[in-house]
């Protein structure tokens, strides 16, 4: 199983008064993970939306191990850790960049709406593209 | 000349790691306070947008002379800093509830655009209702 | 078991390009929530880490069964939902104003970090006074 | 007079319900613009903040010409519009990659501070590093 690869840095805006990112702002860079992810493996986000295609958020959790402090570079690795007839669920695990230890990892559920109306199913293609990324 | 009152409380996701509310963020209170501002003198902003006004923000600014902390209640004093033919300058002082000192003062300028595409103009009826909050 | 009611108003920062509240701010809205039922039983996070109680998040999850929109009043009820030795807890309900159907989901597992370094418990007062909105 | 050039990715947290980048994000962008600014020239924002220099924001402003929408690959181009004794104004012009129009001009003023109060004062070597990036 292949994990996709991102980096981040992370901003003062990301953080709080703890000095540390934000808890629900690791669900912002998961975004910009997956985001990443569908677009390096050819399913563009924005092409999908142009396309009929959304994606809206069923479900999501966040497990925190660790945190990410200002200017941290973070390296996001992406994965699909579920991939149903109408969902797809993405996991990313979020690092600091040389180190091992897992700060972070998000898992968000992705449904396939199409805006046509038609009954809702991932597109094949998309399944094709990220099936080396499929969680054993 | 009046000013419209509202209030806001500070949350950990407006902080960053000096203990404050992090500099663009006063904006999204500025956002907020001319809302219940707009929505005080009978326009609120989204049965604006349903009759086919958008009010784009052109330009802003902001000055600091304080900040404001986790958990402080906050106090917006919104008016009108100048009327023109197609836009609206909405000045909001920011202050701690029950204190004198002004600790950030935001100022945005919207333009009224027109859906359909007619000549923008700020609708009179509007022009009207806040009449009695524009300084000097 | 009581619920604890807070009140929301969507701003235009919640949103995104889809017309919702982005997914991630949700968790912001349940910050707000807990931290308004926390001072209305009588502690207030501020002080809590005045006195050296940290209260970081351990886990999150959200489910969404619908969505709120710009200028949506939200109603959030907060109540909670495990407390163990030394974590709470907390869900938090969120629905349209006036409206029965529930949209979205919160559930923040916080942990309790004492600054001194003894081993973390929750204190025994905020235990008793959070004891009537703890679930079945 | 040189710029120093670095990129950033619109994500869908950025965007509002217009479809385009929230008006109070983009000074998120200016701050990432000036942090990589001062990384490339020697003085990584993180590292100041360590040896007891604090740079809050006295001021800042934004003109808005046109917008960037999701998934924008966007070119920020910052330079010093001013420096003063204990001042330092950045100016960070933001547009679409591959594109000439200017969409955003954010201005940040950031005041010296010294956590060990001594009266504050740009280090002289930040001023001699960012010299080449004075305008006109």
């Amino acid at each position: 199983m292949q994990q996709h690869e991102s980096l981040y840095r992370v901003s003062y805006a990301d953080t709080d008064k703890m000095g540390r990112v934000y808890y629900a702002n690791y669900l912002v860079i998961c975004e910009r993970a997956r985001t990443e992810f569908l677009r390096d493996v050819g399913y563009p986000y924005r092409r999908m939306e142009t396309e009929g295609f959304f994606f809206p958020v069923r479900q999501c959790s966040v497990r925190y191990f660790g945190w990410a402090e200002y200017d941290d570079l973070l390296v996001c690795r992406s994965s699909i850790s579920r991939m149903r007839h109408a969902t797809l669920t993405i996991a990313t695990e979020i690092s600091r960049s040389g180190e091992d230890k897992t700060l972070v990892v998000g898992e968000v559920e992705l449904a396939c709406v199409n805006a046509d109306g038609k009954p809702p199913v991932l597109p094949e293609a998309l399944r094709e593209a990220v099936k080396g990324y499929v969680k054993g």
